[in-house]
C-alpha cells in the first residue's frame, strides 16, 4: 500500500518537494509602472500584442509565459509531460488554446483567481507522485476581456465604485520539477469553498475574504503553525478593502498574520483613484509570485512563503440569477 | 527519489489501482425513455427538479450525484478527501455551487465533455500518490443550460441541423478509493489538445474525433496494446458521425478499432429524427458510464475497458472571433 501523504484534515505533504526551476511574468503598461514594474520579466508596451481581440492577446501572454518558463531551463520541452493551468475566460480557452499551440498533454483547471495556486498543488503532486518529471503551471487575466466577460463594455464608460478592483493585465508561469533547483513546494491545502452571502460582484475582496482565512486557519490547524513559522503570507488578490477583512477574520480566530501578510493585489498598483481598492485577476498573483516573490526566494531573502491564491467562483448567470459569491483559496508552502 | 510511474510519451501507471467503490447516475426523462434507459440510478420525470432556472436544476443534478454516490459507501463522507469535477456552463459553478453544499475540498476541472476522464485521471493519480483516501469524481449537462449558452436561446425555435447531436440532461458521479471493492483505475493517458481545423458548432462529432484518435493510438503505441487487448473502447460524445470518423482514423492509421468501440452518445437514445447524431455534453458519458458500464464491470461481464471521454474546447466567444474547435480526449483503462 502506498503510503499516505495527510496530515491534519485537509493538507497534504510532498515529500520529494517539487522545485521551481524557472519562472516567467509578462504584464501590461500599467502593472509595469507600478512599484514591481522593474521585478517583471516583461512589459508590454501594448496590451493588445498587435492581436485583433482582447481575448487573443490574452492568449498571446499566456503562451508567452510558459513558453519562456520552459525554454529557461535546461532541457526545453523536453521532459516536460504536462501543462496545468486556467484562466476567467468562458471554458479557458486562453489555456485550452496554448495547450493547442505548445502540444501538451493538458489538464485544464478553474478556480478563478486561485488558478495559479490550484495548479502548483495540482502539479506539486503530480511531480511527487511519479506522474510527471516536469510540468509547466500558470495563468492569466486580461483587463479587457474581463470587464466585457464578467461587468460592462469599457465602451459603456461604467463608473467603479471606490470598493472595486482594477483586473491586472498580466501572467505568469512556473516549471515545476523532480530534479533541478529552486524554491520547493513541501505543503498544500486544497480549499474549500467557503461563501460569507455576498452579494456584490464589486467587492471581490469581502467575498474572497472568508474563503483565504478558511485555508490559512486549516493549514495552521493541521501543521502546528501559526504566522511566526513564516516570511511571508502572501494572498492573491483580495485588494486593500479584503486584506482587512482576512486581517480581521484572522485576528477574530486567535491567528493574527498582521505583520507578515502581504496580497498581490495590493501592492501591483500605484495607488491612484482609478485603482480603488488595487489589482485583481488570475494574472496579479501569477505575475507577482512568479517574479518579484521568486527572486526574493531565490536570493534568500525569503525562506518560506505561505502563498494563498484567492478565487470569486462567480459567473455572469450566477449573478444574474441571484446567487452569492462563492469562494475558495488554494494554498501552497514554498520553501528555499 | 520517488518512482517514476510513467510508460512511453503520455501514459501514467496507478500501481496501487484506484477502486470505484461506489456510483451514481442521473438522467431526464428523455434519457430516460432510451435504450439505457433502466440502467440509471434515477430517470428525473421533471428535468427542472422544481427550481427556477436551468442553471439550478443542472446544479441539483450534480448534487445529487455526488451525494448518493458518498453516502452509498461505507463511511459516508468520513474519509472522503477531495471533491473532482468540472461542468460545461461558465465558470464552472454547478461544481462549484455543489462543493460548496458539500463543503468539501474542491479541485476545479475543465475540459468539456471530457471532464468525467479528466477527473478520474486526476483523483486516481491523487489516491495511487497518496493525496486522499477517497475522491468523488463526476460532473453533468442539462440540455436547455447548455443550448442557451452556446447556441440559441430555446424559445427561438432554431431549426437544428443533421450534424448535430443533443446535449444529455445527465449526471454521473464516482467515489474513488484507495481501500475497498470495484473495478479498478490501472493506466491512463492525459490528453493533448488536437485541432483539425473543423469551425462548424454544429458538428462536435467532428471536432472531437481526431481528439479521441490521438489519445486512443498514443495509449496503444505507450503500452503496446492495441484494440484487442480491450473489451470495450468507449468513447464519450462523439454521436453516430462522430464515432465513424474516429474508426475510419484509427483504421487508417494501421489500428483498427471496430468491433470493440462504443460511444456513449450513440447509444443514449432511440434514433429519432430531432436527435440527429445522437446525444453530447459533459453528463453523457458520466451517466453511462457509472450506471451501465459500471453494472457490467461489477458483472464480470466487461473485464477491460478503455475509457475515453471527448471534449471540444470552444466557447461562444472563440467561436465568435474566427476559432476553430480544438478538441480534447482523457483517457482511463478501467479494470475489473
Amino acid at each position: 500500500m502506498n503510503e499516505l501523504k495527510r496530515i491534519g484534515k485537509q493538507t497534504v505533504l510532498f515529500p520529494s518537494a517539487p522545485k521551481m526551476i524557472a519562472t516567467s511574468s509578462v504584464v501590461g503598461p500599467k502593472e509595469g509602472e507600478g512599484p514591481l514594474g522593474k521585478f517583471f520579466h516583461r512589459v508590454l508596451k501594448d496590451d493588445m500584442l498587435s492581436k485583433d481581440t482582447f481575448e487573443h492577446a490574452e492568449r498571446a501572454m499566456l503562451r508567452y509565459v510558459m513558453e519562456d518558463a520552459i525554454l529557461k531551463q535546461e532541457g526545453g520541452f523536453e521532459g516536460v509531460d504536462l501543462l496545468l493551468g486556467g484562466d476567467l475566460l468562458n471554458q479557458i480557452t486562453s489555456s485550452s488554446f496554448v495547450a493547442r499551440e505548445l502540444s501538451l498533454p493538458f489538464l485544464g483547471l478553474y478556480s478563478a483567481c486561485s488558478t495559479m495556486s490550484e495548479s502548483l498543488v495540482v502539479g506539486a503532486a503530480l511531480i511527487d507522485g511519479g506522474f510527471a518529471r516536469r510540468a509547466v503551471c500558470g495563468t492569466v487575466s486580461h483587463f479587457a476581456s474581463a470587464e466585457r466577460q464578467y461587468r460592462f463594455p469599457l465602451e459603456q464608460g461604467t463608473q467603479r465604485p471606490p470598493i472595486s478592483q482594477w483586473t491586472v493585465t498580466g501572467a505568469g508561469a512556473c516549471v515545476l520539477a523532480r530534479d533541478g533547483v529552486g524554491p520547493k513546494i513541501v505543503r498544500a491545502t486544497v480549499g474549500k469553498v467557503v461563501d460569507f452571502d455576498v452579494h456584490d460582484t464589486n467587492n471581490m475582496g469581502a467575498a474572497m475574504a472568508p474563503a483565504a482565512m478558511d485555508s490559512i486557519l486549516t493549514h495552521f490547524l493541521d501543521t502546528g503553525t501559526s504566522a511566526e513559522d513564516y516570511d511571508l503570507i502572501l494572498t492573491g488578490d483580495l485588494g486593500i478593502l479584503g486584506s482587512k477583512l482576512l486581517c480581521g477574520l484572522m485576528e477574530d480566530r486567535g491567528f493574527p498574520i498582521d505583520g507578515k501578510h502581504a496580497d498581490c493585489g495590493a501592492m501591483i498598483y500605484e495607488q491612484e483613484p482609478e485603482i480603488d481598492q488595487g489589482g485583481s485577476g488570475a494574472g496579479c498573483s501569477a505575475s507577482v509570485l512568479n517574479s518579484y516573490i521568486y527572486g526574493k526566494l531565490m536570493r534568500g531573502e525569503l525562506h518560506r512563503v505561505l502563498f494563498v491564491a484567492t478565487g470569486a467562483l462567480l459567473s455572469s448567470t450566477s449573478t444574474q440569477q441571484g446567487d452569492s459569491i462563492p469562494g475558495i483559496a488554494h494554498l501552497v508552502v514554498i520553501e528555499r
